[in-house]
């Protein structure tokens, strides 16, 4: 049976630069936008450290949960008319889809390596714990907020919902590609996304894809690819997240020491401690890392203020490929570091990007295997890499991107006559 | 005597959305741009309050200097191929570009209605003052900072410099429609930049434009129109713009009557107190300020938690026209509000935009009175709206917009036998 | 009672760059495009003799239609959705937007001039007679076609039906305005259509706009003013115009004095001789017109070689404003060229472009004096004027635009002793 | 030393839709644009009859050649900027830009199959032969005109020229795979056209792209591939480009057999013969083309009439996958169509499309084996295919796409009971 859900009075829009517009026809989702859990999201960036790099790249995370919310809409408008579509999942399917990322904190990446957070978990959470988003989904009718959460977690049984919100070419990842392209600037992440929803088809309870719309499909993995090259794993912004990751640990050891902070970072306590309640949780956006950060480079502790300078006033480590022959060295580079007074635990970082054209992830997302299906006319079922020649000879290529950073300007104003400065040039080559 | 300013190796650019590449060339701009003070303007944004009423609209003042820098750098080129330019004030000209803004705090507008700061001394102070700014000017040469002052203060004897930077149609203006324009998603905003810029002479040190240009000119005022009425003054971002000034002045007031805080806004104390110094002026952002709204909603004060909530969450006043009739009932709807508990100084407020096509200004800005001259094939100068039945007719046309903002949820929540809230809802209508 | 339209089994789309797609669902729809007559407008374009001044509008009415067609499509279904469309209209509606420029020839504005044709009895001729589309309309079922003839002709009793082919905002203007703006690539012409769309609401059997998308409704009107000054009344264009008119003049004026042309224009004679059947407009278009205009580059007429020469290659007229002063001196103009042995009849020729921003026709429209109303939230209608400021200050204002347009080569050509090569420069201040 | 060339005294510009503006300075280069010969591209679409399936696919080679020019000249400008261009051959490299496609005829891929016409020889007679053209270039001094036929047939010292207009990566591609994006409306064909020119160097007399900008590069060979089997191989066109190689044929066998004509194609007849004068060549055009394709639906062959009336009312051949099987049931087929009487010399075409992604080209185009060189951090080259993994697993790849095109409709209209009938059906799987 179809739950009744209220309709607004008259249709809402959100102007976007992506969509156009966003339309809101429910109230459960107007109500939802509104809930103070939903709006932090406008307080944390969809892209963190990135951008440093491209200086677009100041959108939050408010924007693409709409823009998920609309695309899955649309699709599902879609599906509607071509009778693909069981309408009593609708409201499930839009709520999952706006809120899949409604427990992002700030900087997610780097408080996920640091403090061992797991923001899907906090999505759990906020749909399901004491929240103003839980009780407007629980308004709802029994069990509604746990087949919400249930999609976002993919055991949802039907799984044509789930891979709306989450699968290789699913709502989410179609929004950010676009809308990620259009904040920084760049020219990759464009393709032609309504012809994907033209071919998409539903079969074996998966979505599926006509074979006329191969090459669409072919333009949007290539997308990806150069997105997560050129934007996502750009070693300007990891050089800000290896700083920024650097702040946090030098926080929480200086906290476990009993360091005395001119500006105590009580938000964060909690997280020091190993446990952080939802209600906590909730408290965190990047106005208040950004505030401590900007605080503590006033602290005593010189390597708390100078990364916390370092990461304020965008003076990021530069890098060098850490080739085969590098790895040899690294043990005598960590020694010339230290001896240089350079702490490498700090300030020698090695971060790796490390990916697959056909099946790739931002930092932070998990891993989703499933492999694309096209509709062939005969009504087969074949694997996309099987079709497609570009895709096909991309599958199973893996990419690695290892670098090294280090603060170039602590090295170069050694003394000209420090032994460990030439050293370090030497290994460095530079 | 040309002075002769070091250029870099190798350009640099940034990926910009709206002009697609920002291009530096000179070492001065690109040190000018890693200073602590430039880079301090990613953390204000662009439009302030206005990412409430348009998601998209988070863009920081950093991307903005970048462009104005952009736009001049290029008019100067074409200035330079048709022998229109003294090549030696190129590089200041290009600095006051960057610069121009760089005095802004977080939500200046407010910030200057409540604490009586002005971001354009503060610009100047920036400049003269003792920040890496200064010295980086300073050490091209006696005077080259005072220069630079000069043009943003508009006292600099070359005419043709202060008007690229600040006239009718400056590079600030142009840059600032475009982007928002860009960000916010609207379709108003578009005018063809680069036909202004072919049309653009220079005459009696004055820019004019040639009258083949004119329908560009009038497009760019009508684009400049539909901008401050359909973005700068929309009245969501009013809204919003209220609650956060009655904020400002809640707190200022807590201060002065020794309000413990719960959480004390140690950044802000010099502000309560009246003076501020550059020192500690440079360390204000929108980091801050959304770090003590979000911690005031804990505060005791019913006054200002209530605020910050709204704030932080959007649940913004609504609001009626102030009509006439409205204005001689004002006094007695302060009566009921009072009599209601809902405290008039910070729950009633009358807003107030007001502008002219030909004359516009966002929030914040000083007026510019000089008109735009067409050059018209004789050689001889005539002003715009002699020559363009639109803008003439719309010259002198004055449009006002005032408003009354009060929270309608507090008045619905009155219980209905209340008389008070009889009596709002006939003033109010609601 | 609704008569049920054939669907087609998968709807087929075109790619279209200004809508993106254009979908089609219905057998009929599909059926109509594929007819000779709806084919032959892709042989005949837009914008006339636009593309010699902008070289990027070279697009045909087959687009355009299309895109009509598509405009319609989606109000309709937004006014589905808000319950404010008797669908039975649906099918007549979509035909009607399809259809309403099927009659036009090649150059239409210069054949009307010249041969008195007329494009609108053309369109209801092929809806009404033996034709392609007339059979596939009949199909439907008796007085269909005559619906669809009397939508377009705007004697159909449903006004809203009406007023969505033809009216100040409809949806064969608003394509074009798009369309048109970005085939030449001009910045003019953009406006929020989804937001017009959106305001719309059905009064009194017309189509009115919600007061609170004013701004867009003014937007619209701005971009149209920009695109007719800008784009449609070019004097570029209108000279190419001018050329064009005389030499289909001057080949009737020939054949009527049997003239012995190299290349006799066989699908032209009809025309000439007052009588153009159905059968035979049909076979015009700009192929067959500019196959004659090349060919006839060799006639023995120097007059006709010359003009076709001049259009082929883009020799066009200068012109000079046609001041009161110049009205003065036109007759000792006229003797001038005459003397000179420049025709004047052909050579020397006025052409006037009047209108005004809030009522503006491209050449060959007929006039449409519907006002725009926009609804108050009481519910009352009040004219556009009466509310926006803008549109209000230049609502009756009238601008014309007269020029005089002549061969300079020519002129300057003359011996420089001649009496009237001197008095023509003197007249003409060249 | 440097010739002087003449400079326009006022800069000339045209509105382009993809590179906003086109820029002439020259004179010579606004005389040229002038020729008959040039406007004639006006009149030969770019993309022949690729409009039959995107119908935006309207514009003509005269765009084209004008951002051919325009991306050279902006290159230009930047290798100058850095040094690395001698400016003495600027305007040969500018000429050269211009001109590279004067030679077009009308649907020049099909002439060429049918007369053996070979459009870049007509080029370089219109550079060195008896026109407009050559006499505006010979005007600059002896050998320039050739010097400009060098550089287009690749034969030019300067190998750096060369490259420009005619590379792997060209003035000539990058426009055309913009322009042909913009005007079909498709979302491939984008690429960061300004990061590949700030990428490029000149070494060992080519050009050559820095490391750093790979990915650019890599996401235009993408952009290519996606064009090329999106676009300009797509299955309708080639549909159409079969059947008007058919007419072209078929009219030239049956002038050959002394067929009485009703419309006899005068400005044919040299090609039919198997000569064509360049003065005569120079008369052909897309209208030309059109009028007698349109006359000749009433010519009395029933198989020119019939593929005439197909072209013009786009009733198309159908396509099946020229499979091996199929090739194997050929002659059966042949024969099937022979008994039906539906000739197989007209109404059975193969039509193969190959390419590899890496080294693609449009039908028509010579190829160009010349590998992409990166210029690596130490000054070395290397090939793009070693570098990039994705352009390395493409490389060598070879895609084939055959189809066998035939008259659907014909064979359905067959009689039920007819032996050929179920044989073709059976053989064609339909």
């Amino acid at each position: 049976m179809t739950r009744s859900f209220q309709k607004l009075n008259e249709e809402k829009v959100f102007k976007d630069p992506v969509h156009r517009y966003i339309h809101v026809r429910d109230r459960l989702i107007w109500d939802l936008i509104g809930t103070s859990e939903f709006q932090r999201l406008r307080r944390i960036r969809q892209l963190g450290t990135t951008f440093l790099t491209f200086h677009g790249a100041e959108h939050s995370r408010f924007g693409h949960s709409l823009g998920v919310y609309e695309i899955t809409r649309r699709v599902i408008d879609i599906f509607k008319y071509r009778s693909l579509w069981d309408d009593s999942e609708t409201m499930i399917a839009l709520c999952a889809a706006l809120l899949h990322d409604v427990g992002h904190g700030p900087f997610s990446h780097s408080f996920e390596k640091v403090f061992g957070t797991d923001h899907e978990k906090y999505t759990q959470k906020i749909i399901l714990g004491d929240t103003e988003i839980h009780r407007l989904l629980n308004e709802q009718g029994d069990g509604f907020a746990e087949k919400v959460a249930d999609v976002i977690g993919k055991t949802y049984p039907n799984r044509l919902v789930v891979s709306l919100i989450s699968s290789q070419i699913d709502a989410d990842r179609m929004d950010y590609l676009l809308r990620d392209a259009y904040f920084t600037g760049v020219s990759y992440g464009h393709f032609d996304m309504e012809r994907i929803w033209r071919v998409m088809r539903s079969q074996d309870d998966q979505i599926v894809y006509k074979l006329s719309g191969m090459h669409a499909v072919e333009d949007y993995i290539m997308s990806r690819y150069q997105m997560y090259w050129q934007v996502y794993f750009h070693p300007v912004t990891r050089s800000a997240e290896v700083i920024l990751t650097q702040i946090l640990h030098r926080a929480k050891v200086l906290y476990q020491n009993d360091f005395r902070f001119k500006h105590t970072p009580t938000p964060l306590i909690k997280l020091f401690e190993g446990e952080m309640e939802l209600r906590d949780y909730l408290k965190l956006d990047e106005s208040v890392i950004m505030y401590f950060f900007q605080a503590w480079q006033e602290e005593k502790d010189t390597i708390l203020s100078d990364l916390c300078c370092r990461f304020m006033n965008r003076r990021l480590f530069k890098y060098v490929e850490f080739t085969p022959e590098l790895i040899g060295s690294k043990d005598e580079l960590t020694g010339a570091f230290r001896e240089a007074g350079i702490d490498p635990d700090y300030y020698l970082e090695v971060d790796s990007s490390s990916n697959s054209p056909y099946d790739l992830y931002r930092p932070g997302e998990e891993g989703e295997r499933q492999p694309i299906q096209l509709l062939m006319p005969d009504g087969t079922l074949h694997e996309l890499s099987q079709e497609s020649d570009v895709v096909g000879s991309i599958t199973g290529m893996r990419r690695t991107d290892c670098k090294l950073y280090y603060p170039k300007d602590r090295v170069l104003d050694l003394p000209d006559d420090s032994q460990s400065k030439r050293k370090i040039r030497e290994i460095l080559g530079i």
